[in-house]
């Protein structure tokens, strides 16, 4: 199955393609790479989850949050490629957690982002580095930020 | 007007080439593209720009802090390439606001660094990616850390 | 004298190759770069060195960890590569420390990391561009966090 048809078939609640709040651009391609910016849980009515992970959110809400990010970066991949079949595989990915000091637990929040990209492009494709950690604080006080590098056609 | 007429024109307050203070190096090509290492608001005499932003520095003090690390940067990219000329893109921002734990806007912080790439490269060229997010500490203190990646002739 | 003849002079305490704790792999190859996931303090025995820099661990203890985690790094490397022979340079370290907010020696801490490299890879290959910031927290509560990228053969 096509990973556009997994996407569909998943009717995930993807945001609108995410506008930049700054001078930067949500993504840019260099030869095969996809770079994208930090993405942010952006819903489909274009408004942002958010609090800190530890006290407005546990550990499961914030991997829910985590998967929000991947949907927001699925629309920047759709709207600037067209469609995720374009990429080939998931190179990287870097996931910064809004959480409190004593909060361990980043890596279970970022699988809410990695897992689905591994359910749309596969355990091999889908699946790239990754490296997880928590932040002091992130922008518009959201729970989870996210950027990641894609190989494309 | 090429880029660096538009430096000289500027007339920012490049600080001298930032030296390492530990065992990496300021800057480094691999193919078309240059990487940064994480440069810090250094000034014309050599001192560093101090503090927390949320404690010590507002939100426009540290996006000053920001253009600032820009000018590291363009320091750093003269003295590796002798001209910012030769930068044919601003590809990757990442930037790390040293901010208390209720601070939320990394993005206005981060825009003093990329509004002068923007003037410099063009709102075209001069613009990349960018990841913004606020760090429990940085390195001496300072409010604002930023690493850059950039296509090069 | 080879790298792979450095590392068994130095005989130091390779862990056993990290394997992932979630949807990520320890490290990818694109072209001639090998990736590598955020590597944690993975001692010979498969425990973590845990701690905060600044209340449980001092600045010397943190490099100390963050040399291991060049350790866990260079695990990596063999079990992908063979041996560190295939790398012909440090390209990239970024170095999360979890600490306090009043701690400001990431540099010396991230050194244990970046000289280990030096002395394997030596001082033209083994160093690289590099980026050094204080976070929150870190998974499993460790004191420091390590991805790089390297350019293989």
């Amino acid at each position: 199955m096509p990973p556009s048809d997994v996407l569909r078939a998943l009717a995930l609640p993807l945001p609108p393609a995410p506008q930049p709040v700054g001078a930067y651009t949500p993504c840019l391609r260099m030869g095969n790479l996809l770079y994208t910016s930090g993405h942010l849980p952006l819903l489909p009515d274009g408004s942002l989850l958010r609090g800190k992970v530890g006290v407005d959110l546990d550990a499961d809400a914030g991997k829910a949050a985590a998967r929000q990010v991947a949907c927001a970066i699925l629309a920047t991949i759709e709207n600037a490629l067209g469609s995720v079949d374009r990429v080939k595989r998931v190179v990287k990915v870097l996931g910064m957690v809004n959480c409190t000091p004593d909060f361990t637990k980043q890596p279970h929040v970022l699988n809410g982002c990695s897992e689905l990209f591994a359910e749309i492009w596969g355990r091999e494709a889908g699946i790239g580095v990754r490296s997880a950690f928590g932040v002091a604080a992130l922008p518009e006080n959201v729970p989870v930020e996210i950027e990641a590098v894609f190989e494309v056609e």
